[in-house]
Order: C-alpha cells, then sequence, then structure tokens
C-alpha cells in the first residue's frame, strides 16, 4: 500500500514530493485513495470540497469515529507528512479487522484536500471549507502562480468548483476526529517515545515588515549618508531568534524581497516575514511587540522607517481534553505534547471533539526530504491508532 | 536643451528615468543628440558599436579633445547622471563659440551607447566595446530580462550587430578625454566646492556569498536543532558594514535571493550579493577576506556552509596623472577626488589621456529621482568644462 503511493508526484532530482492540489500528482494520489477504499469493500464518497471519505458502517448513522490526514505535499516536501496518517488509517482498520473487533459507530477515513496550500496560498483549504471557515466565493477566486484559479484547477481536474461550501451535516455525522501525523520537532525523539498525543497548536500568526530606506548607488555613497534598510532587517533577524530563544518560543523570516535588489545599489526596501508561535497567546503578543520594538530602534539608528502588518493570526487551538486523555490513557501513558504547525484537525477542532497521535521523526526535519520515521515507529503508530479506534468504536 | 530632454523615458509615477539601451527612450534621447549636433552644423556620426559622435573641426586630423558622458539611465534612475554630462558638452561648445574661441585641435563630443547596463547587465558596453574589453560575441548573446538579446534589440531599433567590434582607429583619434559626471555622493559639498576632478576610480568588485542551510518547519523545528541561514546571512551583512568603516571603505549586499522563500519554511539556501570598494587593492582584498572570515565563524556557529564566489573585479584606475594636473590647474586648484562609481572614462583610462569633471550634488544621492543639482552648480559645470577645452584645444 505503502510502496504505491510513494512513487507518486516524486521529484526525481531531489527526491522531494510535489503533490499539489488539484494537480496530476494530486489525481493519482486520489485514485489510490478510491482504489484502497474500494478494495475494502468500504463505501466511497467524495464531499462537496472535493474531500474524500470511506465508511465502515452506515456513514449517516452518526456519532462516527474518523481518521485520515491529507496526500497533498509543500513544494519538494517528505513522503510523509499527510500520507502517513491516510495510510496508517488504512493499516489500522486492517488490523482491526484481523482482531476481529467489531466496530460498534460507524468508522471513516479522510483525505482532506489541499491541506498545504502549497498551490494556492491558504492552507487547510478542505476543512476550512467544510467548516465554514472560508467562503466558496474566497476559494474560487484563490490563484496559483500562473494564475489559475481553484475553481478552473477544480474543472480541469473534473470537479465542479459550484458545489463548494459548509459541510454541517456531514461534519455533525463526526462523534470523533483522530488524525496520526508524523511529528515536525524531535520532541518524541528526545523523550524516547514512537507515538504521542498532542495537546494543543500553538497560536500563530504571520506579520510583514517592511523596511523602507533610500536607494543609492552602493559604490559612492558614504556609509554616514546612507538609509540601508538591509542593515535594519538584518539586525532584526538576529533579534527576532535571541527573544524567541528568550521567551521558550519560535521566530523566523524565512521569506524576504528587496526593492531594486541590484547588486550595486543600496536597497530602497526590504520586506520581511515574520513567522511566530509560542505556548500561549500573551507570550507571542509579548515576543512579536518586542520584536518590533527592535526593529524599530534599529531603525531610528539606520535612518529608516519600519511598518508591520499582520498578515494572519491563528489563535491556540486546545484538543478536546478528554478524548486526549482517552487517547494518552489507551495508549498506556503516552506523552502529550503541543504542536507549532496547522493541521486539518486544528480547523475541524471547533466543530468536532478532536485528538492528534504523532509519530517519531528522528531528523525533527519536516517539508523536506530529509523528514523521516522508522519503519518500527510506523508500525507502532499503526497499533496505536488501531487501538484508538477499538477503544473508541469498539467498546 | 535640457528641457527637452527632461520628459525623456521619464516614469509619471517615480518621476525616475528609465532610458535602457536600444529602447524607445533611448531611440529618442539618440535623436536629440543627433538634432544638437546638426542644429550647430557639427560632423555627426554613429560608430561601429552605436555610441554617438558630434565633431568640431576634422574628426581624422587626430589629437581630437572629446568630452561625453551617457544619455542612458538605471531603471528609475535621476535626470544628471549621464544627460548632465552631455548637455553641459554642447552648452560648453556654445560658450567657447560664444568667447570666441578658435580651436586648433579637433573638439568631439560623443554619447556612449548602453552605460549602465541597466538592461543587459554589463556596464559600459558601449566604450568597452570600441576599447577591445569585450568581444562582439559577448555583447551580441547579452539577454535582458525578456530574453531578448542585445543583438536583438539592436536590430529592432534599426542597427546592424555586425558591426560591433574594437575600435582602435576611432580611439586612437583622441588626444584627451574629458567626461563632465554629476558627483554619486557628498565630497564636494561637505567641501563646499561646485566642481572637483576625479582623481582615481576605486578599485571595486562584486562577490557572492552562499549560505546553505537546512530547509525545515518554521512552526515545529526547535531553534536548537535549526540550520538557518537567514542568521548567517543577518550576521554577515551587519559584520560588513562594520568592517567596511573601520577600514575607510564601501561594503553593501543590496541583492539577496532566498530558497524556498516561503514564510513558514526555514530557508535552505540564502544568497547575498557584496559590494565592496575601497581606496586601494589591498585594502579591497583585506575587508572582503575579513567580511568572509566572519562569515564563515558565524557559519560554524549556525551549522551554515559558507561559500563565497569573487563574480568580477575591477582594478584601481588612476587617471592620466598630469591632465587631472592640468585640469584642477585651469579650474584654480579645484579639488582632486576619488570615486567609487565605474564610468566609460575609466574603460578608455587604459587606451587614452581621460579625466574626469563632477559637478556638486547635494544630496549626495545617486541612481534615484533624488539625484540632484543645483542649476547654479550646472552653469558654473559648463563654465569649468568651457575653461578644460579652451585651455587643452585653443591654446
Amino acid at each position: 500500500m505503502w510502496r504505491d503511493l510513494l512513487p507518486v508526484g516524486r521529484d526525481p532530482e531531489s527526491g522531494g514530493y510535489r503533490r499539489f492540489a488539484w494537480s496530476g500528482a494530486d489525481a493519482d494520489c486520489r485514485d489510490w485513495f478510491r482504489e484502497q477504499a474500494e478494495t475494502r469493500g468500504l463505501t466511497y464518497e467524495v464531499d462537496r470540497n472535493g474531500n474524500q471519505w470511506a465508511w465502515l458502517g452506515d456513514p449517516l448513522a452518526g456519532d462516527a469515529v474518523v481518521t485520515g490526514s491529507h496526500l497533498d505535499s509543500v513544494p519538494d516536501g517528505g513522503a510523509f507528512d499527510g500520507p502517513l496518517g491516510v495510510v496508517s488509517s488504512f493499516a489500522a482498520l486492517d488490523e482491526l479487522r484481523g482482531r476481529g473487533a467489531a466496530p460498534r459507530r460507524p468508522l471513516g477515513i479522510v483525505n482532506f484536500g489541499d491541506e498545504e496550500g502549497a498551490r494556492f496560498g491558504v492552507a487547510c483549504t478542505g476543512s476550512r471549507l467544510a467548516a465554514g471557515r472560508m467562503t466558496p466565493e474566497q476559494a474560487r477566486a484563490l490563484r496559483d502562480a500562473d494564475g489559475v484559479s481553484l475553481a478552473q484547477a477544480m474543472e480541469r481536474a473534473g470537479y465542479d468548483p459550484d458545489t463548494l461550501g459548509p459541510d454541517p451535516e456531514r461534519l455533525g455525522r463526526i462523534g470523533a476526529f483522530v488524525e496520526l501525523h508524523v511529528e515536525q520537532g524531535r520532541a518524541l525523539d528526545l523523550s524516547g517515545d514512537a507515538v504521542g498525543v498532542a495537546s494543543a497548536i500553538w497560536p500563530h500568526g504571520r506579520w510583514r515588515f517592511d523596511f523602507h530606506g533610500e536607494a543609492n548607488h552602493a559604490g559612492t555613497t558614504r556609509l554616514d549618508d546612507r538609509r540601508d534598510p538591509m542593515l535594519t532587517y538584518a539586525n532584526t533577524v538576529l533579534a527576532a531568534r535571541k527573544k524567541a530563544r528568550l521567551a521558550g518560543a519560535l521566530a523566523t523570516f524565512g521569506k524576504v524581497s528587496v526593492e531594486p535588489n541590484g547588486v550595486n545599489a543600496i536597497a530602497s526596501l526590504v520586506r520581511g516575514w515574520l513567522d511566530s508561535r509560542a505556548a500561549d497567546e500573551e507570550t507571542l503578543r509579548e515576543l512579536v511587540a518586542a520584536i518590533e520594538q527592535a526593529a524599530q530602534e534599529r531603525g531610528a539608528r539606520d535612518g529608516v522607517d519600519v511598518q508591520v502588518v499582520r498578515e494572519s493570526f491563528t489563535p491556540v487551538v486546545e484538543f478536546a481534553h478528554d478524548l486526549r486523555d482517552r487517547l494518552a490513557e489507551l495508549l498506556g501513558g503516552a506523552p502529550v505534547l503541543p504542536t507549532g504547525a496547522g493541521h486539518d484537525a486544528g480547523i475541524l477542532s471547533g466543530d468536532v471533539p478532536t485528538a492528534m497521535l504523532f509519530v517519531r521523526n528522528p531528523t525533527g526535519v519536516s517539508h523536506s526530504p530529509a523528514e523521516a520515521a522508522a519503519e518500527d515507529d510506523c508500525l507502532t503508530g499503526v497499533t496505536a491508532l488501531a487501538d484508538v479506534l477499538e477503544g473508541l468504536a469498539c467498546r
């Protein structure tokens, strides 16, 4: 099963995956999902937002236990982020059947569309639409780097973009949603556990820092006469790292744009995007304020005007405490840990009791071909997911 | 005369100029030059490299005194860089005639093509070709951002790219070349002089710094597990500034590219281009070595691999000492100052006795619409150039 999926959308040079929403590689992944559902005699359906579902038992009976994740990837992503959760869902179902367990609640497996947002820029589009966190008009109007709208891309892939929209009826059938995911850090590696349970998703946001200086000739302008925004940017990058370390939080500048971006030109404008996350919103707010203050202070020295715009903010997501505690108990006291990454499970957590399982990632690397999980740990993850499904659905 | 040229190639939004080689704006500037030559009854010619010449007297007589500059601009350039030298040349000729001076040597005015290299990436293409500092094959193969080759652009502008090549015969006619240029710094503003004489062009070069780290998820990767090249880059930007200040030299990072350049991705690669210049080659070499050492040291701390590639290097240009001293004497002891910027005069200095005059720029700003020169100073510049031409050609 895992082997069938491995070559799909893989870049032969980097070894990374390029499975973007509504692309050919995405269609191949979807065909694979449908085949897995049909091979097992599960009821297969695609919802109005293009998310795929496979059901054991009557999907309309209500109070279902659902597991799953996503199959799409970031550019040059790893093999596990997303697919591990979907593959483990089918494997856990196989294990449940092998145990002769008899579910008393419907069991569902889901593949949420466009979780990474790699093509159209908005993460978790499939679950966001279903939960009414994004309007169909907003979704249809999203465009990729080639100017193709999400509506056009869906049509080309043989789907009808007019059906997009909130799906409370389908979400209402779900009594519990459990998403298994490769860990995107090294907490389990450091604690020596193969599997853990998520406590919460850290609040996080994106802030755009605009550093306005003055374009000038790099070969003739005296240092004292410069208003060079690159200096202010550089100092802010280092300040962000230092202040994040002191706050026990995360702060990253990973995207930059420069004008005019010429080798012999002092920049007139440097834009840097700050991604920051912390365990609680108060810490995050204080951290970003401290970074902005450092930028303003250095800007005043450099003659550079600094403007900060918050582009997005996602509050803390606390997973359902009783479900989380039940999972930890079912898994014999597995560690409970927070994560800094967004997931479909986070989007659904406002509407559905939701939990997550993490599988150890020895490199801690994510969104890269270096992302890893040992085969033994993946099998432990499948058993843990089977235990959870059995505990929730069969007792 | 100045007023006719002002609107050509001006961006209505920024107020900056976009006069790129072989564009429509460039053709308009060339028409203007021809008209100025013909109005004055000068012998007009275009050489094999597209440079325009206007002659008073027999251009073939030899030992000519030539002045001029260029009419093209950087993107959003100022009004003075280039055009001030060409306009002042015609105005100085008018003033010479007004004085009734009788030149005993041929007087030439030149507009060198594509000095800024804004479109095809190589500065001083017109003078480089004439001096044999660039082969016609290299020039024809240059491409602009739209993939148009220099050869195609010349053809579209009605010129024959097959004629490009070295022009020793034409350069051999020149006994002295004097280029007047707006100062691209504030040395004259600080010394309180309207006009100065160039001593030398500082040696300068471009170095590409590649900072190789590891792509990872900005929301889940512990700070201690990161190999973030943005930190190493930022530290190097600040180190370059500090070390340049200590060395009395210039160092600028104005161009950056980042991979994958995603807001939620720790960068895998940051490329920064260093432009550095100093009064002598030894100082420049030591400065760049010190910046590289700082980058390597910080890279070792960040787990980031640093590679430095020298992309170009131009040795010091010493202008002809006797011509320089003669100019300073003719101008009653005008200050003699170096510059960090390259010019056609620098390219020609290996083949022709060459000098430069600078006109005060109160903002010191260059390659930007904020570039400035007071009308009085421009008129002083014209008189100074007329004095120089009279001194060299009429006595």
